[in-house]
């Protein structure tokens, strides 16, 4: 464990009734992460992180995240690793300097990907053998390596190197897969990191609640300095993983960063922050936005939509994004028709705006003690027939 | 001819001689656009119009276009005409409110795009017929319809339509072509536009010297508010261009702004501001940007070259731009390497920063009266071997 991470609850948690309330499990928090340089960033919880896959949020200058309201980014070690290597990163002062983003960074373990991106994959117990999805070359991951990979990376949070099964997997495979995750968890702790990184913890086990409880209870026994849920969002329905994401919250101890990983949609956020998670990575809001699917209020917005060709209100009205104060939806989908990459970079500040707004919301509906009335209305805005 | 547009000459035109002097024929002015609202618009000039082609500069919001120093941009009839459609535009408004850009807005004829990117096309006197680049769907642009697509999109300053023959073109070729220009040129004038609305004429006659001289006498002797030289740099070399621009911009009234299409490197910026132009405009700097090739006064970096993968200077040192006060070549390249548009919409901020500020060193040295020594010092420069 390690003295550059402190978590504090503000209000809520697992202490309350799951109903009445006001809040149900849901809790605001503060994480505080001390940089290389002995600098503290503070971070609101419950929080989203963008996800900044190849050194970049794609499209977006680090300023443009800092003002969309972004408190922390994730780096994707698989992608880093490629390209433009670790050690090259290293070299030019770490992830942060080399991106431009002065706030902190998590990075992943690279274990999701390597199963779900690379080539050709073989797991054994000393970490799995895949080929680049780049230039078909081979290459080996280990605990160790992804250990040594976020370590020249130097991001604030490292997480452990993990075996999550694609969806849908075998009982027999989800047990050996939780099963070697502890041991690479085990494995990973043997490795030093840099000071200000902090280790988080990887809780496997698929949709079967015994083994999340054995996963849970072994890996919580770990020295890691917060706790993240693994192997969901992976194809099962929104229903399974919010199930999942509800049994599993509260067998991580109360007093450390819980993170949700790959989740979600905006709905997944609000009834998994109500499970009692502090932490969440999606690249929905990014992704989404460069294939034109916005998020609002009151639900989707499809740009290329024929509907929009001459409408000139702004994607979401009172929305305070650079896109919406500036640009309408008809020039938006006109630039979505052309291709124009100034409409990727537009409409991902959107949706980065609105995720972030969302769980700012959130936070100070907790806090309020009215979460139960914030979740009413959220829904009955979603559902309402929208007029656009 | 318009009360819209004035031109004033501050220093340097074709009453200085053409060497000795310090600015060649060089000149520097102030060209005055009376916008819809009544608002005047002061363009200091030369000037290079950055290129937006699809009512945006690629990746590029009107707001960064200001920061970079702007003063007008440019517009492409065809491709409006196509995408979004210019009804549309004008029910939105104009292409100013459209795209968001509060400065002016030139806009070409459509004249060049026909034959240069459209499918199969047929000319005769009333126009051309063409294919969509995009659908194939046919369509016939005529003078009439030229001029009522750009009074819909509401330019401030409007091209007559012309007849543009691809390079290498048979003297034949050219002298029709030419008559078919000043035909065209005339029948524009028929059709009125808003009153904001200023128009250009545009002089052809290829490389043969005996056609620009008839071409330019009778296209300035219609009432046209300023002149462009069109037909080159569309193939030829870089020096029968400046060639043929020095021999043409003096036939061409000095109380009016000059304006060479589509031109060009800073070199024939540089050399066509010394033959007497004021107005410039090309794809070249925010085109190349997106294929990686930076503009700095040492000469063009790739940043593919793998020279750059571990350089942590920024593009160009001591350059004030977005990108090289934020990143480094080796973030550039990385960016590059992965085809993300940040590094496009960096490339091309910089770029622009680059060609805009070489057009105000220009203008600032002619004012001075020591645009020959600039012009030395800009060649010695671009021409000593570069450390990077």
């Amino acid at each position: 464990m390690n003295r550059s991470l402190e978590f504090f609850i503000e209000f809520g948690g697992d202490n309350f009734s799951q109903a009445g309330d006001g809040v149900g499990r849901a809790r605001a928090g503060r994480l505080l992460l001390k940089d290389r340089s002995g600098k503290t960033h503070e971070i609101k919880t419950p929080v989203f992180m963008p996800v900044g896959t190849l050194a970049a949020v794609k499209g977006v200058t680090p300023l443009e995240l800092e003002r969309v309201g972004a408190q922390i980014v994730l780096g994707n070690t698989y992608h880093l690793y490629l390209r433009p290597g670790h050690e090259r990163v290293e070299r030019l002062g770490g992830l942060q300097k080399f991106m431009g983003w002065g706030g902190p960074i998590l990075t992943d373990s690279g274990g999701f990907q390597v199963f779900s991106l690379a080539g050709l994959n073989s797991i054994d117990d000393t970490g799995v053998m895949f080929q680049s999805h780049i230039d078909g070359s081979r290459h080996h991951f280990s605990p160790k390596l992804s250990m040594e990979i976020q370590r020249s990376l130097g991001s604030n949070i490292v997480m452990a190197f993990d075996h999550c099964p694609s969806y849908p997997a075998s009982r027999e495979l989800l047990e050996n897969a939780m099963q070697r995750t502890l041991r690479w968890a085990g494995e990973g702790l043997n490795i030093p990191l840099q000071d200000h990184q902090s280790r988080f913890g990887i809780v496997q086990g698929g949709l079967f609640e015994d083994l999340r409880v054995r996963s849970a209870k072994d890996i919580t026994a770990l020295p890691f300095d917060g706790f993240a849920i693994g192997g969901l969002s992976i194809g099962e329905t929104p229903e399974l993983m919010q199930k999942m994401a509800w049994f599993t919250a509260p067998l991580l101890p109360r007093d450390k960063p819980r993170y949700l990983m790959g989740v979600g949609r905006p709905e997944d956020l609000v009834e998994c922050v109500r499970a009692g998670i502090d932490m969440f990575d999606c690249v929905m809001p990014t992704r989404n936005a460069r294939n034109g699917q916005l998020f609002t209020r009151y639900g989707k917005v499809n740009i290329k939509n024929a509907r929009y060709a001459d409408d000139e209100s702004p994607i979401e009205p009172g929305c305070k994004c650079e896109a919406c104060t500036h640009f309408s939806r008809a020039y938006l989908r006109h630039l979505f028709m052309c291709k124009d990459i100034l409409g990727a970079r537009l409409n991902t500040i959107h949706n980065l705006t609105y995720y972030l707004n969302l769980m700012s919301e959130i936070r100070i509906a907790i806090i309020e003690n009215r979460f139960d009335d914030w979740v009413k209305t959220f829904y009955s805005d979603l559902n309402a027939p929208k007029n656009y």
